[in-house]
């Protein structure tokens, strides 16, 4: 079978969308599906797309990544950005297409993602920024919320981060570094890791914010992990908040 | 008639609105009639909002400023935002609450109001500003509109910048200042003026942005003004670039 593989990065505001992946014979509309649908327009069949990470609905993306067989458009690879950008929805964009080997696969060739999880810590809500961030209405403590950040830093078994109910075959992974920024009312925190068990980052931002809150301290993380009990970490954040930043090949 | 003067700093997501003044009988949303839905709900009567400016279909406010009447409703103003905040949509945000003199009227009273217009200034769209800004994919040069602002600034017949059709006893306003900001891919044009005609911000950005790209040099905006011919100025941008970031008094 003939192979032109091209590999594209995507930004999506993932409002309207019930998360990245198709979900055959729901009707619900997905970003994989706008994407597929997109390409079966623009090249007269249908492409099967390749996503690095499954967001969830209502999860955005600056830098997902997917990849699909061109074979048989003839389109030079700079050119995709903006043949697909005229077809997609304005909350889907192309940012950059690259053909890559034949052997490149968006999920299991990454090495590593980043997200991002938001606060927008303020006395009043944003309009602006509801759907891009959660509210958290009382005064935080970055210094608290970078001690406990650090303790869970590196290679840990993060089996209390994930979602009750999802079955993997190793809850150990590894967590490159974390960073905590103030921009303005905005609170990030940052996770560039290997890999994220299901529900994670929101698990570890909703710990995180616990103990900017004062509701338990730093050193609290230490006992979460050693538990790898789901009920000892803080709650699930909202998916407004979360957006995949990048995949490192 | 008894009165409890209460000015309201709102901030509002204009993307679902028909603009803020009420559209009686035509069944579109407004945040007007939002404001006074809720105000109805909590106070148990219904409440004239007057609000500063008329902000049109999908334009956003920051600080947007309205006043009503309270009397009856005993709450201290202090309260008032975190009561709105509870039962109004989470596009319209009561940011602050103040009791004022009776003679303050938010319209008449103004001394002055700031708007910002926001251009996404890069090679591609994004998804998450499109609603907040105008894409401009060319590069913009930033040295020129400084200069066109410049001209633009001062005591003007502004007659040019108004929508056709527009019917005011003067069309000289003063703009005090035009600042000319970039934030990462963003470029904002701030204008802070006495007043500002209808459309007059978003035909100055159109302005701006044409010399911006070279297709005329700054020295032209003074034979725009001259001419006082709607045909001379640039062409409308798109409403959802522009915010009303807040009034004087």
């Amino acid at each position: 079978m003939s192979l032109r593989n091209i590999k594209l990065t995507v930004a999506y505001d993932g409002t309207n969308y019930h998360g990245f992946q198709e979900q055959r014979g729901t009707g619900l509309a997905t970003v994989q599906e706008e994407l597929e649908a997109c390409l079966g327009r623009l090249t007269g069949q249908r492409r099967q797309v390749i996503g690095a990470g499954r967001t969830d609905a209502g999860v955005h993306a600056r830098g997902q990544v997917v990849n699909f067989n061109a074979v048989g458009w003839p389109i030079p690879a700079e050119r995709i950005p903006l043949a697909l950008n005229g077809v997609l929805p304005g909350d889907i964009i192309v940012t950059l297409a690259q053909e890559v080997p034949r052997e490149f696969h968006a999920r299991f060739s990454a090495r590593g993602k980043t997200y991002r999880y938001s606060i927008w810590n303020a006395r009043v809500p944003s309009p602006f920024h509801r759907l891009y961030s959660t509210f958290v209405p009382v005064p935080l403590n970055d210094g608290a919320i970078t001690a406990a950040a650090s303790i869970l830093t590196g290679r840990h078994d993060f089996k209390c981060f994930q979602a009750a109910g999802s079955t993997v075959q190793t809850t150990v992974r590894e967590i490159y570094q974390i960073e905590v920024e103030r921009e303005g009312s905005l609170l990030h925190f940052v996770f560039s890791g290997s890999g994220f068990l299901y529900n994670m980052v929101r698990i570890m931002a909703g710990t995180l914010v616990q103990v900017g809150m004062g509701k338990a301290k730093p050193e609290y993380v230490n006992q979460v992990l050693e538990s790898r009990a789901r009920v000892m970490a803080g709650p699930t954040l909202p998916p407004q908040g979360l957006c995949l930043e990048r995949v490192e090949y």
